[in-house]
């Protein structure tokens, strides 16, 4: 049982039009929050986004993807040493969360929050899906939800009720992604090995006909996550984590 | 029953000395594969430390705290460019990934993929325990385990069966999480609220006690993640990401 729903589960990019109560959202949440974190501090918050001129500003900051679109709510979980810094103040305590090291402690434990919910979320029937998208406007983001300093946005979900069975896709042989001991020489011979069964999977091999380009890594590279803008995103992501605080 | 998991799990530090078999290691692997992650390209590696020479090693990098110590193995989850950037130059396709949002990226599939190791773990009735010190050594763990350039170990789990029932330790309340909308205001009467939930709770007292402090936050801001200690992680965590390639 517990097999069967991890190894079959697939995210979901369409929605029924139907609602999500806040009692279902928040029982969630509540389970999630027993999730692993970093010395029990829950560096995190979330946000949820149902009004619907919110909701709005938020997909196109999202570029109006179907996930977000058809979702009934978007969940922005965040990075917050905000109010755990606050409360260091209040009490006379020195806070040195102010720096890159705190940002990374708590972008992780914001995502294994995220990752928490999207479980129990599926468990429980409901479909997902992360908006990867989260850090290409972060600042944007942060802006229409209000964040204060010491917030970053770091996992968008799109939750609903899914309209359909999502096909589902591939994933690499475990021997491309577990390592015993060392991690080992990938000669180019392994690394295709690797990369074969993406290949070979069929619905990539209609989008790397359609895309006219000569690999599948070329629509991964060159197309879909470019080097322009990567770098793009790196320079504004950065600046806006440091604009908020983190140094 | 998913309820009472989820709302009732909590991190093990102390383990049996029971070994756990490779089948049921790879088998948990291959179901947390099917988390969700980045445009499907499983930006990750995961490696299993068991030798008893390599794992010392790797505990004393985590400064020898008894999960480490006591646990079967250690997975060192990492974020990796590293085989998907090989496969993009064997075809010969541009892979513009050497630099921050790239990272991010990565990093944040990879503590997806972590997530999702644990729970499935847990499930199936293993304990586990994220070692946070992972960032603290990144630089000497990546030595250890040969990791290559663009691959940076960002989750570590100790991964064993319990010894005991461990004690349920306290969360904050919901409402010092979820928000509807926007980011409230926090004014100082909220933000202690919040945190009255860590501060009546039994062994935080005692901790508090124990430690000559005056206050909570002071215990966590200046005993446990002092500003000094997370200035100097930043400074090498950073330095170790741009040497990865990470620009």
């Amino acid at each position: 049982m517990i097999d069967t729903y991890f190894s079959s589960r697939t995210s979901v990019r369409n929605f029924q039009k139907r609602e999500i109560s806040n009692d279902v959202l928040y029982s969630i949440i509540k389970n999630a929050e027993h999730a692993p974190t970093c010395g029990n501090m829950q560096l995190y918050s979330v946000i949820i986004t149902r009004d619907p001129e919110n909701k709005k500003k938020l997909e196109a900051l999202h570029y109006n993807q179907p996930a977000a679109v058809t979702a009934d709510v978007i969940l922005t979980v965040c990075a917050d040493f905000h109010k755990f810094t606050k409360w260091c103040e209040i009490n006379n305590a020195e806070a040195g969360f102010n720096n890159f090291h705190s940002f990374i402690m708590a972008a992780t434990d914001a995502v294994i929050f995220a990752q928490q919910i999207v479980t129990i979320a599926e468990m429980e029937g409901y479909g997902t899906c992360y908006l990867g998208t989260v850090t290409y406007n972060a600042k944007e983001i942060a802006e229409l939800l209000k964040l204060p300093k010491m917030v970053i946005p770091v996992a968008s979900i799109a939750l609903g009720v899914s309209q359909k069975d999502e096909p589902k896709v591939e994933r690499l042989n475990v021997e491309g992604i577990v390592h015993e001991e060392f991690y080992p020489e990938l000669d180019d011979n392994k690394i295709k090995e690797i990369y074969k069964i993406k290949e070979e999977f069929e619905p990539n091999q209609k989008y790397l006909k359609e895309s006219g380009k000569k690999s599948l890594a070329a629509v991964f590279s060159e197309i879909r996550y470019p080097r322009k803008m990567n770098e793009k995103i790196s320079k504004d992501f950065s600046s806006f984590i440091n604009e908020q605080g983190f140094k």
